[in-house]
């Protein structure tokens, strides 16, 4: 990137394209940086181990005097996951989050025992100045209470990005903005950063009012103990499931860490009314089953949550019952439809009856917009340029593409990737060059200490696991000493292979015997030992396990 | 199971319910036993690095002596991937295949070296008669030629067996023979076993020439070079492309082992002609584009097939070009949706087209009848008792549901699983304990050496790796020697933890230390070891490696 370039205005994405996850986006005109949103991203599986994926703050932690302030869009994990490790790395000298949010990062911050006092609620009326940039905020709706879209305006135009959002009109929160969003459509604006989740999607998204009656309908027509399973973060959801809960005489009781944070948060925040609805476990299982919801995370067929140890039968505290129901209010994300329709064949050989989201039931519905309500925030923020983001690239280019049928001429239109660097001056914009954007891995509670290299090892070990070859040598008279000591994990049954075993011994010590010399060549031996174990391993079992070989060095 | 009752017939699963894969069913009557198909499962990647589950061979060990025959359905893995483990496991007097079955078959003999000399070519004529069991076959419709249905006469009824099928009413293949079907439904069958795959899907499947329509289309639109991704198994779809090319002058080169062989063995058999409008990769390179096809296999994004690589640009003989169009014909089989969104992604980063089946596009067909084709089998063959073969086990319940509404009593619906055992007896029937039935699994080139114990150790190393210990003891002089070698793989990046590592030493020696007594307890040193490192680890990292402790016993 040009750094001498001094007053036109820089445009990045730290995570969030190319991805659905670890939104981070920086907006930086001379001495000031504005940042919009620090999220995470689940890893996929093929990240073995890794817990989460965050943005490089490199760039952050290089430029941090210049840095004004981060401004949270909405509360979800992939748009603020990411501050604890961004506040335990780079100064940030205030965070503006809308009233939910702020209740989430609170929680997020003591939780993981970080201090931090420049946490502001922002609502619509909120407007921050700095010396030559202005945020505002508007209202969008979105599955989480109080998202909204952020408006900068920069020496070189209005920028404006779009948070996460759908259009619904019969929303069960407020409604979205459309007169500020048209207000500021109408100053005229230069660029728009747009939600692209959905992009693949034709039409408009189902309004939350549809699974409102569709849930509405099942608490009417079921007497037994009604199970579900949902996105704690969908607040909206709950709410409904909890007046649901109410009009019907049944108690509540909550399963999993993050649901029950989320009910409390929400309770506290006033989107959630009723507190007298919820009981507790022990109180549930005392009660007659018509008269109780259970309400429990696990929607994604997460082995360790709430709804899989139901399914399984281990859990403490809920043994299923046959006139149970079980609701799963979600979709699956992809990757997690096996695990789904695993639990599911558990709940059915269990005899339970279960409702999942098809064409007949309408029991989810997603919070981002489609392909019509794309076009319908284009056409309100009518921007000049176009930069689609939150989103896989396919998405990020439909979302172009969807840019065109509104006018937007394709050479405005920017599909870019992390790190990727959009300079505007004058009403011009270009691609120039890159800033540092990789993916950080958080393996358990560190930081970036498991590397490409570590990953690749787990791989190996986790198909076809380890085998230990510790020998001793007597360097002084150049001889191998005792026994061989050879040690598997993860590689065959030991038991039932003491000759395989007893084999590999004897080509360890072949392969030592023949590579001994003085000065003792350690790199020589340890090569030697891994050459001739691999083949054999191989010819013998159809494996390739790592071969880990560790000589001491014993001197008579 | 009572093996003493002698003149009942038993009918039980040692694959195939419960799941998609392994499917293998056993009909014994005194000293017969009919097996028909025997399949192999793909794993779930939780089964760390097994590569496939087989059926369990030990109730035909057992009772090797009464095996008369084993019949196969048709060529598809799931029905004859067990073959080459089952003939080196249990002696089989006979193996009765259709054509191309028989073809497939062989061809995995041949790659395993295994002679086997009694392999036979069934078709809709054959009939074979053992002393009290009589096998005849019926054509069905499914996505690989010479499909059929068994019917096998006992002295206690008719037991019909679909295989997997389809009702295509226009098939690319001959049609099935209904009236073969209306013939023995109206001798009166006992029990019928039907393909659950399809169950939970509505109405009726997709007939084979509307894809056919579809990929004719594409074929007329586009002047690029045309790189189809389809199962290599889809023998009807791989003949429609090769005659579209014949249509279109275009040659195609195939990509991938498994779509190599059954090219060939399709060609050999009959079931594709044209063998003159295949090419060389080579010879493809040096022609126009718009003369081309590319046929590859890794529909499902599979990493190490053709199509993954050539997306990743890493494919020895193919880079691909703008112009380039993909055509996925193929449907996602659950678990996969991420690996081929994954593909598609770096396809679109790469700038070519890409077709995948949708509403609009209906370039994949399923092989498997839908809810309205399973009626029309329950309504032909018109049983008695009805079994759900072939599926999870919602599929199975969903399908029993169906037979119920197809006019068969509740209680003649029998939802079993793997090793449940129904008796016949009279024109009744009960279920009637368990054979044994559990997963095998095969990892590299032997049976069942990888046990559960082996795939926790894997899990667990490929999320947090492994910790080595070593320390040599002076077992006479009861002193540690030296210093305790630490080493680790898939743990921390070694060279940026050196303090860490040197922690992990001390808390090591401190562990042996407390632990040396006369005479030395190496299972105390060890399991002192395990614990304190154990901690020490969470805490520092969050992390619960494998501690692999190893003492050594040096006498000074």
């Amino acid at each position: 990137m040009n750094l001498l370039k001094s007053d036109d205005t820089k445009v990045f994405a730290l995570g969030g394209l190319g991805e659905v996850g670890k939104n981070m986006y920086c907006i930086m005109h001379e001495d000031e940086i504005i940042i919009t949103d620090a999220g995470m991203l689940m890893p996929e599986d093929e990240l073995m181990g890794v817990d989460y994926v965050i943005p490089d703050f490199s760039f952050l932690k290089q430029n941090e005097r210049k840095i004004k302030g981060l401004f949270i869009t909405h509360g979800h994990e992939d748009h603020i996951g990411g501050i604890p490790f961004l506040l335990q790395m780079v100064n940030i000298p205030v965070i503006y989050a809308p009233n939910h949010a702020v209740g989430l990062i609170r929680k997020k911050l003591e939780d993981r025992n970080i201090q931090y006092k420049n946490l502001i609620i922002y609502d619509e009326k909120t407007v921050v100045r700095f010396k030559k940039i202005t945020v505002e905020f508007f209202r969008t709706t979105h599955s989480i209470p109080d998202s909204h879209g952020i408006c900068i305006t920069t020496p070189n135009g209005i920028i404006v990005t779009t948070g996460d959002f759908k259009f619904d009109l019969t929303p069960i929160g407020p409604m979205a903005n459309l007169h500020k969003m048209a207000e500021i459509g109408s100053r005229g604006v230069t660029l728009l950063l747009s939600d692209s989740t959905n992009a693949l999607s034709e039409g408009i998204s189902k309004s939350e009012s549809k699974v409102d009656d569709a849930l509405s309908e099942i608490f009417r027509r079921e007497n037994g103990r009604i199970i579900i399973a949902t996105f704690a973060s969908n607040i909206y959801r709950l709410k409904h499931i909890v007046d649901n809960c109410k009009r019907n005489n049944r108690k509540i009781a909550t399963f999993g860490r993050s649901m029950e944070n989320n009910i409390e948060i929400s309770i506290n925040g006033g989107y959630i009314k009723h507190r007298d609805v919820f009981v507790t476990p022990e109180q549930a299982n005392h009660m007659d089953p018509s008269k109780v919801c259970l309400l429990c995370t696990g929607s994604q067929g997460e082995p360790l949550a709430a709804l899989s140890r139901i399914a399984e039968g281990n859990h403490k505290q809920i043994k299923l019952q046959p006139d149970d129901v079980v609701v799963f209010s979600s979709s699956a994300i992809p990757g997690n439809a096996a695990s789904i329709s695993k639990i599911i064949n558990k709940l059915y050989l269990k005899g339970v009856k279960v409702y999942t989201n098809t064409s007949l039931n309408d029991i989810h519905a997603s919070g981002h917009g489609s392909e019509e309500e794309l076009k319908l925030m284009l056409r309100l923020i009518n921007p000049k340029y176009f930069m689609p983001f939150h989103g896989e690239y396919r998405m990020l280019k439909k979302h172009a593409d969807i840019g065109v049928m509104c006018g937007i001429p394709k050479e405005n239109t920017f599909v870019l990737m992390n790190g990727e660097v959009l300079s505007i001056y004058k009403g011009k914009i270009k691609r120039e060059g890159f800033v540092q954007a990789d993916d950080i891995y958080v393996d358990g509670n560190r930081i970036g200490d498991v590397s490409n290299a570590v990953i690749r090892d787990r791989k190996i070990m986790a198909n076809d696991g380890i085998i230990v070859v510790i020998a001793n040598i007597d360097t002084k008279n150049n001889k191998l000493l005792n026994k061989v000591n050879i040690t598997t994990r993860g590689f065959v049954l030991v038991n039932e292979n003491e000759k395989l075993l007893n084999d590999l011994e004897k080509v360890s010590k072949k392969a030592i015997n023949s590579k001994l010399s003085t000065p003792i060549n350690y790199a020589d031996i340890k090569s030697e030992i891994i050459n001739s174990l691999s083949n054999y391993t191989y010819k013998k079992t159809g494996r390739k396990p790592i071969i880990l070989p560790v000589i001491m060095d014993i001197r008579r």
